[in-house]
């Protein structure tokens, strides 16, 4: 009787996510656009456990997170701490896809614009929703944050970040975008690189910000879809001088 | 001696305001497109006796304010309040225009696409800045606000109206963009009718939302340049559908 209950449980998310795909489809109308539902990271309590055995096996030097140091720009010589919200893992640059494949489980997706569909936007703060990226010969990462920069006001953060140098990172533009019942939100930017830490992109507020009634109007049955371009920064200018 | 500083006063500022403009217009790039400096309202300790004062004369009878009623839409019977936040006039939807331009002093600027450059972001919550616009036919007003929804940490608030019934607003779309040191942030949705009450659109967030951290990074010098575009909705359909 219990595992034709879990069956039924099954089917039945799947049918939701298959549902939720429908309609991020449907919002953004481009045809051929790769949606990904992606679920929140595991909360605070979970993670500091899994994140600490990561790091045992990396056999990496253990250095103080990224606020509390300046950010140095060498891979080959600075450790970088991992961009989720929970985890104190630091590692080398080139370690970094490989740490949050194998210990977050996130996936990498192809393609220069994907549809990135966050579900249970309810959960309380703070709270990570993140996807690597793979597109004109780099990994990206999209990150979005629910925080409460300010008590009892919780607000969402989005940025994308090149896992690479911020040299290598002002080569390329990069548009989030939320489209729903007539209200249409763009953010352009250049991303920043995974060694300036998030943590920082995000107390500056260089990022698209929501807060909860907006992220609200954008939301369907409590998931955010945000629509994802990615372009070298000789398009993004050329756009500029037009 | 004092008529030569206030002289020398006079012109200093003219060539600030033609700096700023000029560099309004370098931002957004658009050979042709109007560029309005706009400073803010005066503040609250002064608008009540000079409201009070066109609303005696307006002989309008005394109704509560429309955060306290619901809206109705009929133009005919109902008053509806002045946009400003400082202002308690209520008058019937033909005579708001004369009055922001006679009590306010607020422009009407002609054309489709305009920079709307308010000055003095500084000061201190609430403050509006406010322009009258008009464009295919009616008169839309766009309405900037530093308020502080939560105490202490004041946010700016960005919303195009229009002058007319509720209706007659669903016909438009309306565009504001941020372009700024390679960032840019477009918000477009379809405008808000006056008797909708600035107000409530607010405090529903349903709007251009900057934090202060944000509308920093948009700012030049104090000043923040916003380009405004209003088109008729089937153009935004049509994009929709693309």
């Amino acid at each position: 009787m219990l595992f034709f209950t879990q069956c039924f449980g099954a089917v039945l998310d799947l049918i939701h996510l298959r549902f939720q795909h429908y309609k991020a489809k449907r919002v953004f109308s481009a045809a051929g656009q790769l949606v990904c539902v992606v679920n929140p990271t595991h909360s605070l309590k979970y993670a500091p456990t899994r994140c600490a055995a990561a790091q045992t096996s990396t056999e990496q030097g253990i250095l103080p997170p990224c606020h509390h140091h300046e950010a140095v720009h060498d891979p080959q010589l600075v450790p970088c701490t991992c961009p989720l919200y929970s985890c104190p893992w630091e590692g080398h640059l080139e370690v970094v896809v490989s740490h949050l494949r194998q210990t977050h489980r996130i996936n990498i997706l192809q393609g220069a614009e994907i549809v990135f569909l966050a579900t249970d936007m309810h959960l309380p703060a703070p709270t990570d929703w993140i996807i690597m990226h793979s597109c004109l010969g780099h990994q990206f990462l999209l990150v979005l944050r629910k925080q409460e920069k300010y008590e009892g006001h919780p607000q969402f953060f989005a940025t994308m970040m090149l896992i690479g140098t911020p040299t290598q990172a002002d080569n390329f533009t990069y548009r989030l975008e939320l489209n729903r019942n007539q209200r249409r939100l763009k953010w352009e930017a250049t991303p920043r690189s995974v060694l300036e830490c998030v943590d920082s992109v995000i107390s500056d507020g260089d990022c698209l910000v929501l807060n909860t009634s907006l992220a609200q109007l954008f939301s369907d049955n409590g998931s955010l879809a945000i629509g994802i371009a990615i372009t070298t920064s000789k398009v993004h200018n050329a756009e500029d001088e037009m």
